[in-house]
């Protein structure tokens, strides 16, 4: 069975969207995804993002660099442009820990004074597969509702403030919220989602990187609103901190609380991690209206991460039995 | 009448190797010179270069980079990378001051562990005409024997250390020396100005950016053996601290003492500096050996700057008359 070329778009930040743009750009390599869009969280407040955001009032650019590396062109050219943007400086001085690919992007940002022009001048330098958006244009703050960080009262919930403290939180989060709450969505990234055929959301760190996307009102308006088909990608593994405790089914339970309006095509989860939670699972996922599909997509290093063929394989049979 | 194209190297440093660059494309493009390379002082202790060095350990980036920016395509493509990798960022932070294209060249340098490797990657990035090297691999300092500075006695030679500290100096500079005197020069330099066709000396800061080359003793062997005609570009001016009160002879008469088996075919130097010196300095050049040749070939704004188009024209009618 053949099908038309589709357009994707990506949503999510840091290491969880690397792997699924790196798995997604090869469908466009094998021609089943001809258009391939990135839509990044900007709330980093950590790093040499943070450093940077401090500094100059901009946009985090660091989970912007990382998608773009992530699609970067599969020759020399792209690889050691790569390998350079994503180079981080080490010692003992006043450049320790700055990531080259986020000076320039500040730089880019500075002198042309767009971030979406910026952002693919920087993707021509890499003969990018794609294209690589932020989801907003206002650097904004993740604040949390955490559980448990009140020791005279355990079911009290405290406001915890930026990306870095949600993610790290040792209390169990009850809900997000972005502040700035309506930030300025980039037009260009509502756009993709408008006209695109699937929108992959996750994997990535639940809170903090896939969430914020949801809350972003012209972006959650704009999900609501698309013809395209949603597929969601489960985390291999809870993450100590922001999803101590979660299983699967609370993954969803989260997204669904945040962002009820949301319609779900698939949702895609790893045969290992689901073991047999599969029967509890697949009930959870079709209460969503939604269908579930189980493969095996760890990275075989035991690390939780996703593995780019793998998630690449799996994806390609969820667009063939869609 | 006709000539193949030749091969050129410009030696020097800052805006003065800038300004002759810009000229010697030209020449590129009119098919005069085939072969450009820049070979660049590597001694700069201020600025953001001087900062990397001290944080790194690295040959200090910004001269090199102003080189390869001279050298960028005219197409929109290398113009706005050279824009951006001269960007400069502003503020009150810990990057204020520092240019995005010398911490990209540093990166480059931690990627790939080869100096010149780096260079040509940013060369192709730019689209650049000619290729930009530096004169020596190891990170240096030159030091000047500086008369004046001792109240107790004015006809003492006190030694400063340091380029910013040369070029500053109150005093009456002497003599410069590299600290190490014996660095290594970069081979690709040596090979590139015994194979050339011409060596292009200046303009720039005397001491600090042009007479450092003839300190190197692989470079300055390379310029007595090579069968290359050596063209002298003198400065428009004195320069306040390194050169006050230097007229066009005196400039040449340092270049000497500092490289007495240098051979010089041709010294260029502009109409209007010259003046009624004309005659004497025209006495002082046949006595080196060379050819004077007087030509407008400064900014109109007034500036102590050299115009590239004017300075191209110049450069070809040396080339044209030899």
């Amino acid at each position: 069975m053949t099908h038309r070329a589709q357009s994707a778009v990506a949503l999510g930040g840091g290491h969880g969207l690397h792997a699924s743009l790196q798995a997604l750009r090869r469908l466009v390599d094998e021609l089943v995804v001809d258009d391939l869009t990135a839509i990044v969280t900007v709330a980093d407040n950590g790093g040499s993002s943070g450093r940077l955001r401090g500094e100059f009032g901009v946009l985090p650019p660091g989970d912007l660099r990382m998608a773009l590396a992530a699609l970067c062109g599969d020759d020399d050219w792209g690889a050691t442009w790569a390998e350079v943007l994503q180079h981080r400086f080490a010692g003992d001085g006043e450049m320790r820990g700055h990531v080259i690919g986020n000076l320039l992007i500040v730089g880019l940002w500075e002198r042309l004074g767009d971030h979406v022009k910026a952002l693919d001048w920087v993707g021509k330098l890499l003969g990018a597969t794609g294209r690589v958006l932020p989801m907003a244009l206002t650097p904004l703050d993740i604040t949390a509702q955490v559980r448990g960080l009140d020791r005279s009262d355990p079911d009290a919930l405290t406001t915890v403030r930026g990306q870095v403290e949600v993610a790290t939180t040792e209390g169990v989060i009850d809900s997000v919220q972005l502040d700035p709450a309506d930030p300025v969505a980039c037009p260009e990234a509502v756009a993709a989602i408008r006209d695109a055929d699937w929108v992959v959301i996750g994997p990535g760190s639940w809170f903090t990187s896939v969430i914020p996307h949801l809350l972003v009102p012209e972006l959650r308006r704009a999900l609501a609103e698309t013809d395209a088909r949603v597929i969601i990608v489960l985390n291999l593994d809870e993450q100590a901190g922001e999803t101590g405790g979660f299983g699967p089914d609370d993954h969803l339970a989260v997204l669904s609380e945040h962002a009820p309006d949301l319609k779900v095509h698939a949702v895609l989860a790893d045969r290992a991690r689901v073991g047999e939670g599969l029967a509890d699972l697949e009930h959870v996922v079709h209460a969503h209206g939604a269908r579930l599909f189980v493969d095996d997509v760890a990275a075989d290093d035991g690390s939780p991460r996703h593995d780019p063929a793998k998630l690449a394989a799996a994806y390609a049979r969820i667009v063939e039995h869609s």
